[in-house]
């Protein structure tokens, strides 16, 4: 599990400042045949502050995600990260800023990702990676079926208790996903991914992605575009270990829909032992909001 | 816990394929009186495929079940088994068909068996079991009392706030439960045994099972009746061990309610060792509908 | 995390008698730094009986509380208990009668205590609390930010899906509360406590507690009032070991809101081994309704 609190700022909401809360707790059921196939699943619970309005609550279990692996393919099923999410090709998050991370290298990206969380989902995912050498390789498939509106019946107090039938308006469109990803990597540690995805209701997205690490340097660079956006994003992040305790992240992103402005931050990270860091960061979004945020986490 | 995912096949739906998920953690408390008398408390975690659409969510943790042993007595409270869904005489579920049991030995009876859970319950359950030697006797009482429907009060945007009260159709009508058994195992491994449920509204029902083991062979054999369906329920299931890992199960039922066909299964289960199961069947259920599944069960 | 179940009684539901169930599950997650700076965080999963009626049911994982300390200086925020609830000085709900403590000794004190619990929270709490030698002074602050009513679109079947914007009476309005509490530990063990509360929407509330052990007897006597309520409260209550397995506790609170009565009760605890105590209480709540419980409550 992963807990996290602190301050967090953000200009463009009516209370500025929030108390940042987190708790997370991954509970993972691990199997392993004879013959050396891992059969996982887990669900995750999990505590937030809601918004910015100093309400808090617990949620999850969510829907499980479960995996197989033998040797170097991994197949993934539910409630699970598609291929741009996954990070298995491209690194789509980057060196995150500030401790809620509430600016990452896809800030000003409009692509398909979906992942593992402690709600609900209305589609199956499954992805399917296989890993040879410097070379691998994912596909992934998400089916989201056609729902109906769920019909409920109201009895009127006022009327002697007539009936009547409503609908919430959570019926779901179905729609399907597919998503490639390529990666290699080379001899000097670099990685480099593409991802391409497709799917009936948001149509086509692409991302290119370079990352590695260069001494105490670690940098992410990623461009991608698609038909749910007007312009060609671009991204660039990177983090400088100043000490073995103690780093500085950077970021830029820029593109995407029309009329999004140029994103940036500036970050640290410094690790207190026991497996607790101190982190902040200050940045601007792509809507031009100033955000920030101090605060710790730990895990357990 | 346990997991299990593969796919569900089921003639009457429009999705006739499904991904079938499910990941279920009991959470247990146990504690032990200097005198011997121990004490237990869990509830269930669960997360499922909601139904053939696809969509997948979690739920829990539901009401707890509590119980108490004590040398041949056990006594169980809250959100526990009556005497039928025990199986403390009567084995009602037998050799269950696939990965996922979807045809079970009590397919064509109409029973009053219910169980501990994920959910809540309206009904608080209290069981005790005494065994002496052979024979063991069960006796289970279910309390319903009477709820009103729960009023909401709707404030509408359009008028300007004008309050409106509703229900939701969530009253519940008082019921009594009462269930008996009564069993005995015979020098060679067989059991025998009978169960007699009276409630306010479901009326009298009864069963008469028979289990045992035979060699490779394990079966049980079922007939029931009761005020709440027409015909006498019959059922057979059985499994047999084709080797230390590989097993055949077979079922078939017949009776119950006005106009229902027999139903009929064969599936397999093969032990891959580390607590999975690879596991498999196909068969007709009470409607006629073609079921079948494949998928991996195990269990950490 | 713990257990309990049994019977309890009160004369003024409907039901008199009800099967008392609960299970409560703490998760909790600890670090600590390389300076010795412990953290935690913890959330709670919990079943229970509803109501009267039967109906049983889980909730949880609430929202979350954290805490960091230091030294002599804790700080707890998020779910977390606010200065009277946390017993730092004042022992506010003293020797409670029964095993489900049904009668405590803030029974007739109307006083603003909020605490963790399994459920959200509309606000967010901090708290500090600091230690020197036999001083130890706690401050909280507990936030209510303002919420609007959240507006549901219901579509009605019978008039062709046409829509209609509702409201559930959820407003939440804004509130600040703080609270101050000091106290003092005689030589003799007997401590000295006091808690002062101001919020914007229920005034000012005091309490002055006392609270020690003399022998076989533990006591605490309370006094307190605010501008919710008409007459002072004053309670005692008394726990007197009887011998190392058992003990008798006894309570009285009297003043509090207009035409509360004297709450007084008897009752009794014993240890059983292993984590399990059975206990029981009678007694008579302020609103002169006769209460009574029996039943056995353990730790794992």
């Amino acid at each position: 599990g992963s807990a996290r609190f602190g301050l967090a700022y953000n200009e463009a909401e009516t209370n500025e400042t929030r108390i940042e809360q987190r708790m997370r707790v991954n509970i993972t059921g691990i199997a392993e045949t004879d013959a050396g196939v891992k059969l996982e699943a887990r669900f995750r619970l999990e505590a937030n502050e809601d918004d910015h309005e100093n309400s808090i609550s617990g949620k999850g279990p969510g829907a499980a995600g479960f995996a197989v692996s033998f040797g170097g393919l991994r197949v993934d099923v539910g409630n699970v990260s598609n291929v741009l999410d996954s990070g298995d090709q491209v690194d789509y998050y980057g060196y995150g800023i500030g401790f809620t991370s509430f600016l990452e290298a896809n800030s000003n990206f409009n692509g398909p990702a979906t992942g593992f969380g402690a709600g609900s989902a209305d589609a199956t995912t499954i992805k399917a990676r296989y890993t040879v050498g410097d070379f691998s390789a994912s596909l992934s498939y998400k089916e989201t079926r056609a729902q109906a509106r769920t019909a409920t019946t109201l009895w009127s107090a006022a009327t002697g208790g007539t009936s009547t039938v409503v609908y919430n308006d959570d019926a779901v469109a179905a729609d399907e996903e597919y998503q490639l990803g390529l990666g290699y990597t080379l001899a000097n540690g670099m990685s480099l991914g593409a991802v391409y995805s497709d799917s009936d209701i948001a149509g086509d997205y692409w991302v290119i992605g370079l990352n590695g690490t260069a001494g105490a340097i670690g940098y992410t660079v990623m461009v991608g575009d698609g038909d749910n956006q007007q312009d060609t994003s671009i991204s660039a992040s990177m983090n400088y270990e100043v000490s073995s305790a103690t780093s500085i992240r950077a970021l830029v992103a820029d593109g995407g829909m029309t009329g999004a402005d140029t994103a940036y931050g500036i970050g640290f990270r410094h690790g207190l032992g026991g497996g607790v860091t101190l982190a902040g960061g200050v940045g601007s979004d792509s809507s031009s909001n100033t955000k920030a945020d101090l605060g710790v986490s730990f895990s357990f």
